[in-house]
């Protein structure tokens, strides 16, 4: 029998009552590890976090809780040899993929540390400048915000096992607001050693960061009024958490980060081989391989003339050719394995499903495994599809709908800018697009235009082609989230972040009452 | 047969197909107009006002919206008169209570209509400073904020058919959002009246303000992805619209406002008699009485030290004794009726509720209608209960969970500051809290912590005694809105309230595409 790993919760490791669920190898078929949340007295332990950890986190000011931020990146800076080892083995990526999770978490935390300690050495934030109520200003409105007197439930999603606690836990517990993180049970492992290592440090209060790990079950029934949760995941279980009475009765704030059929735009004018040509299909094959296509910011709809259809195919498909797929344990391979078997069946499954509206360009099938077993492996190479014409494009619905969480993505030809933007609606909303050019004004009037569909736009012009961040790539100075299908959410964006963590409110007072907020 | 009234759905006037429903006067009880909605092809109009309202709107700059909203302000100001007239019919209201409703909500126009001004002659928010996104500058993250491309659906509550539409929809067409508006039905005349005055003006592009009256059924059916849906009114029917597929599915951004156990604190170390001490009689008996108690910001629990309960019982009691109750249109009546016989049975069951856990310490049942029949207006003296001691204070839970919608509130007596702040959490965040003293430090120390339970601390203190704008008198340059029981939702706020109705995006892009942004 493999470790079952505990939970932390109440200030203290607690071992699920029940046999517990088993975490896989993807590229060799072992199993790992186990997890349980069996018999967890859940509302007692959100009540030890609300009222010990909250309590001890508000004492702080911001700057007391960014230097504490900072002392868990030098945590986990010391232990990321272990958390590589665990990637490598949990979710079967390349070193260049786990780093994008390890070091982006240990990146981000690092940049909160830095923008709290800005914030000095406060416990309120004033919320913009006095306004007057009268026309003598002796009695004004000032809006402040104070920390969230609750949790902040995170449930995650598989496939950042440590990013997405550490863009999540940065922002609350910088605002003073305590943690509970419900890792996606197939990746748990790296979110529980993670936290273990922080907890054993010292490094928090009592009662700042717990994890559970398992089912979910339980968990939205525990929350209260002033809780929040934030979800990333399907659509499906969105709309469950959502329907949930913590939310439609008790007000509980949520975040959805959901499907997301994201595009990148080849603008009108190019020609191929034309700078921006080449930085689409350098961009679109890089963001197809990228952690084998299982990051929900990854271009899945690929826009370009409908003249340049077969060239773009052509580019793309070169450079998807020479993707070693296979074992990340082999120094040859460059893009790993899906996370389960699970999630290979959901990604044939999805690609049949497209298939039937588009045409394959490059074949993901007959990529040979490197160092890897077909029968066991869930290793699965890239595959173009393309939609064939302007009028396939239009045709095609299942494109514009269809999230495939693997290395897929289809080629969609356009007619004109106007019927490019129409295509891009058609995804009801996403979390990024991608636009190439070389015309500045051309790319600044598109990246208005996308602008209400998506969170983030990602311009990629000869200019900034050196130094780009990447498509898929979330930094933490931008918006992550997306309205519609992406799930509304708003994530990241620097101190606008630390927003969904915090209450505002105005207080409307005379002058020395005013006075003395401060 | 009275008039039917009809609705303004895309870009036309159309009535219902059924019988429809009767509005009356509260005080003589006679039948007014009808409301009907039946057989309105929702869709066609909702398409109607995204398509071409919101696009017309988008076409203008900030500071052009601001100027269409200060010609809709001449427009209503011009058509006062029958505005008061249509209130007293409908809602039994004294003129001063009219006017809280009608020229508070031409007031909130107007102050957008500023505040939009000052935004100029553009059509893109920027939201921040740029931040770079590498060490060299540049490549750079842009965050903008850019108008939500569907429509604003306000389902509204019976109690300020005036001012619940332009307190919603002045932010919103100053966004560029193309608003629905759907007034509760027994007060829905009002609303009805002044839409259709903005629009035979000519003031608003075709689909830019579309009204229904009547049921709702439908309305929610009908939303997209990008629109977005205010509502105002019971907790019951914030849950419905919290769980419907437009929401849980399709992610339509929700602000809600729902019920709230509001608080009145006198803070320690008041006597009998202080300046702070009659500024809270003063407060409570215009709170309770103003507009018959219907208001959702109204206190509806009033805290003193323990040591001041009778002589609080006594000055507020003496103060409510001089409320002449009865028919609006005489004019020794101080306070009207409540808005429908339902109502009038709902407070009347609301308080039996409260009065099984609390004395009666002033009975509105006592006072004597002015120019009404009993049996027929829906009119009700004011009433104020006590808990008696401070463990009464603690075992009342009804007083703390119960919302009763009119002249109805409760004292309750406290031990000590920190029991104070305790009891005020039990009402799970409320809209508003309002704080009495002398001491500034004292005043802002429990505006802090009260904070984060509402949405608005208003400080009442000798030194803004003459200027002060009122506990319940919602001010647009404030946040109106609380978290937990009260919905969690955020409106007005100055420009604050623009968000609701924008989608934020990050640009991430080389600084001559930046440049190109503006």
């Amino acid at each position: 029998m493999t470790d079952k790993l505990d939970n932390f919760l109440g200030g203290r490791w607690v071992a699920g009552s029940g046999a517990g669920t088993a975490l896989f190898d993807p590229v060799l078929g072992d199993e790992l590890v186990r997890v349980d949340a069996t018999g967890l007295d859940l509302r007692a332990g959100f009540a030890f976090a609300r009222e010990h950890g909250g309590a001890a986190l508000r004492a702080m000011t911001y700057r007391q809780r960014a230097a504490m931020l900072a002392a868990v990146v030098k945590v986990l800076q010391a232990q990321r040899d272990d958390y590589y080892a665990i990637a490598t083995a949990n979710s079967g990526t390349v070193k260049n993929d786990s780093a994008v999770d390890i070091d982006g978490g240990i990146y981000t935390l690092s940049t909160y540390a830095k923008l709290g300690d800005s914030l000095g050495d406060r416990k309120v934030l004033l919320d913009g400048e006095a306004a007057r109520l009268a026309k003598d200003p002796v009695f004004q409105s000032q809006h402040v915000l104070v920390p969230s007197r609750g949790l902040a439930l995170f449930i995650n999603a598989f496939n950042f096992p440590s990013w997405g606690l550490w863009e999540k836990a940065a922002p609350a517990l910088l605002s003073g607001v305590p943690v509970v993180i419900k890792p996606a049970t197939a990746t748990a492992w790296l979110t529980q050693r993670m936290v273990k290592d922080v907890v054993d440090a010292g490094m928090l209060p009592a009662g700042a960061l717990s994890v559970v790990c398992g089912s979910s079950a339980g968990l939205m029934d525990a929350l209260q009024p002033f809780d929040v949760v934030s979800f990333t995941g399907s659509a499906e279980t969105a709309a469950v958490i959502r329907s949930h009475p913590a939310v439609t009765q008790r007000s509980v704030r949520v975040n959805i980060e959901a499907d997301s059929v994201n595009s990148a735009l080849l603008l009108p004018g190019e020609v191929p081989g034309s700078e921006a040509f080449e930085l689409l299909a350098k961009e679109v094959a890089r963001e197809m391989t990228q952690k084998s296509g299982q990051k929900c910011t990854a271009i899945r709809r690929i826009f370009v003339p409908e003249a340049l259809y077969a060239q773009a195919a052509e580019a793309i498909s070169a450079r998807l050719a020479k993707t070693t797929v296979g074992n990340p344990r082999n120094e040859s391979v460059r893009m790993g394995a899906l996370v389960s078997r699970a999630q290979l069946a959901a990604v044939r499954e999805g690609l049949a499903h497209l298939q039937a509206q588009a045409e394959v360009l490059h074949d993901g099938a007959k990529h040979a495994l490197v160092d890897a077993e077909t029968a066991v492996a869930c290793c699965v190479g890239p595959t173009l599809l393309g939609t064939r014409s302007a009028a396939g494009s239009d045709a095609s619905d299942r494109v514009h709908d269809t999230e495939v969480f693997g290395p897929v993505a289809t080629l969609v030809p356009y007619r004109d800018r106007a019927h490019a933007l129409q295509l891009i609606e058609r995804g009801q909303g996403s979390l990024v697009a991608s636009l190439y050019g070389s015309d500045a004004q051309a790319l600044a009037d598109a990246a208005i235009e996308l602008a209400p569909f998506h969170g983030r736009v990602h311009v990629i012009s000869p200019e900034a082609a050196a130094h780009h961040t990447g498509h898929g790539n979330v930094m933490p100075q931008s918006l992550h989230g997306g309205p519609g299908r992406a799930g509304g959410g708003e994530e990241l964006g620097g101190l606008r972040a630390l927003n969904f963590y915090h209450r505002r409110a105005a207080i409307q007072a005379g002058t020395t009452t005013l006075a003395a907020l401060a």
